[in-house]
């Protein structure tokens, strides 16, 4: 088991990588207020993996609800969030009663907001089962539900208590989601661990391949980037913004073709793409680092062209992005591979031209 | 004008108190990251006070978004806090743009966690135009919704920037919502600060007739007595929670009577009577206690004894309350006359016969 710690005062806590730790009750145990517990999954991971964990943890003497959410990104929203908030309350749960979110991002973001919010804050532990919410949404505390006109519009940061990764877990992972969770692997080597990278380069093979080894290392150095930025800037004030390399025009793109559609890994995968062109334009990456960019999300199985959306909808869509300030759009651009930058500078006409390279057709 | 602080590190903020705040656009000016704000207020409040509040914020060259909602705590939803929402973004505000909350208490807890999860959290500024949101709501970060099983059960702790008390506001405010305010005035002497009791008990006549020094007064000595206990528990985890004395009774009072028929501060008040009744019960009070509580919420134009509900009722809502912790129920209760205690102790019985006891009818 590989141990991780995100340093953040009071609010600090462990991300543990390795096979069968759902299984594991005596992790979560010490860190219970009381002894209950609803675990919150979805219709696709709980015949999988609900009834492991919630026995687990009867075994152990715990009082286990159980909320089954329909699944994708869709769902995403107030409606099932406030089926959530609808059982907790009709369980006269408490104030001391801790969520676990058993699934991926989507379950993940909704359940920590929910935990964020209900009785203005509960405890709550994260065992993510897919690729993404391992390296990327249960690091850093950021919840939220989309809003009919923007993802992620509506949330709160909210720690969690203990990170599960359980490796395990990926092997019922669908290929195409697996690819997605190693867009955001990918984006750690670009932004910030040139090594990294190279070493996703010799072994995206292995990663592909669902090699455990390959694939807990990893989970590991992406969570431990992730975490040593989230350290710096918790509440995303200033450098946590190069996490979201790609994902200013991946908003774009699934917004724009319907939440769902595009994976958010496969739109961030893209966005990345058009950040490198706008990066080689800035004169910052050359075209051997978009072409070594190139590779290694087609290595991965990921998209590396946009959907063919009118370009003026692309821009009218990234300007409803968080990041955007005082009206300027801000994006996340390479100085190169291993070196993120925030960039307020690049001209309309630039950002336009970057789309347009990366469009698919 | 006089001015308080709450201390609470990089959250801490100021309170003024004082006649015609709202007009003083340069108290507001260097606070805003952006010259951006958009002002939420209601049908009451808005013909009053928005006008000239935008008027002033305009003139000094800001950009002012107004959204009015409909007046009364049964909207203290999500639907109306979803048209917060809707608007925010159809007017692309950003994460920089500062929501003020001119209103009461619904508006101000409402406003305050639409500022918390919007974007994951946006400035907000109180101006709070009755009583009761001058010496409670607007002090200590609480923000929240209520669920139909509920109040206050979904939302966030979240600090504004600065409170703005215009007494000249207070003006307008029916004889009913004064007496509300009042309540929670009489607590902080009951719960903390016997030499304020003691102050109330000799102007209660100036307060009901709203002398304006009077009220400037007893509002400083509210606010000092709460941003104390709030900056020692922030987030309600010991301390605070005496700022509950008589809510437990009073919370069931409003859900059973159904929200809006009867005014937090009345129900606070004959809550506080209960508590009053189960501490002499408890041999904690003498009955000349309860007579002097009585008599100051009787002569602030409060009810003193509670709607004629079940007993059964009563229990079976407080049992619904935040404050339970390990389905035991924890009351607020008096030691004496300026001094609280919580208590998990008292038998059921005792806490039915002081319902009883406090029973209209």
């Amino acid at each position: 088991m590989r141990t991780l710690n995100v340093a953040l005062g009071e609010r600090s806590y462990p991300i543990l990588i390795g096979a069968g730790l759902r299984q594991e009750a005596g992790l979560i145990l010490p860190l219970l207020k009381t002894p209950r517990v609803v675990i919150i999954s979805n219709e696709t991971v709980a015949p999988l993996y609900l009834g492991g964990l919630a026995g687990v943890l009867r075994a152990a003497g715990v009082e286990v609800g159980e909320i089954v959410l329909p699944d994708g990104e869709s769902y995403k929203d107030w409606p099932t969030l406030n089926r959530i908030f609808d059982e907790l309350m009709a369980a006269r749960c408490e104030r001391s009663t801790t969520l676990i979110a058993l699934g991926g991002g989507v379950i993940g973001d909704m359940v920590g907001f929910a935990a964020a919010t209900f009785q203005r804050g509960v405890p709550f532990i994260q065992v993510p089962t897919t690729l993404l919410a391992q390296v990327d949404s249960s690091v850093g505390g950021k919840t939220a539900i989309n809003h009919p006109l923007g993802k992620n519009m509506i949330g709160a940061f909210h720690q969690p208590r203990l990170v599960l990764a359980d490796i395990e877990t990926l092997s019922t992972l669908p290929a195409r989601e697996l690819a997605a969770g190693l867009a955001e692997v990918i984006k750690y080597g670009l932004i910030r661990d040139a090594a990294f990278f190279d070493w996703l380069e010799a072994n995206m093979g292995r990663l592909v391949a669902r090699d455990g080894e390959a694939l807990a290392y990893a989970i590991e150095r992406s969570c431990a980037n992730k975490a040593e930025i989230v350290a710096a800037d918790e509440t995303e004030q200033g450098v946590r913004a190069i996490l979201n390399l790609g994902h200013t025009f991946g908003h774009a793109i699934e917004a724009g073709m319907g939440y769902g559609e595009w994976l958010h890994g496969e739109a961030v995968a893209a966005g990345a793409m058009m950040a490198a062109e706008l990066s080689r334009m800035r004169g910052w990456l050359d075209a051997a680092d978009v072409a070594r960019i190139e590779a290694i999300h087609r290595a991965a199985g990921l998209p590396v062209r946009g959907p063919e959306l009118p370009v003026d909808r692309y821009l009218q869509l990234m300007a409803h992005d968080k990041k955007v300030e005082a009206g300027r759009l801000r994006l996340v651009l390479l100085e190169g591979i291993g070196s993120a930058v925030i960039d307020g500078d690049s001209p309309r006409e630039s950002i336009e031209a970057a789309i347009r390279e990366r469009l698919d057709g």
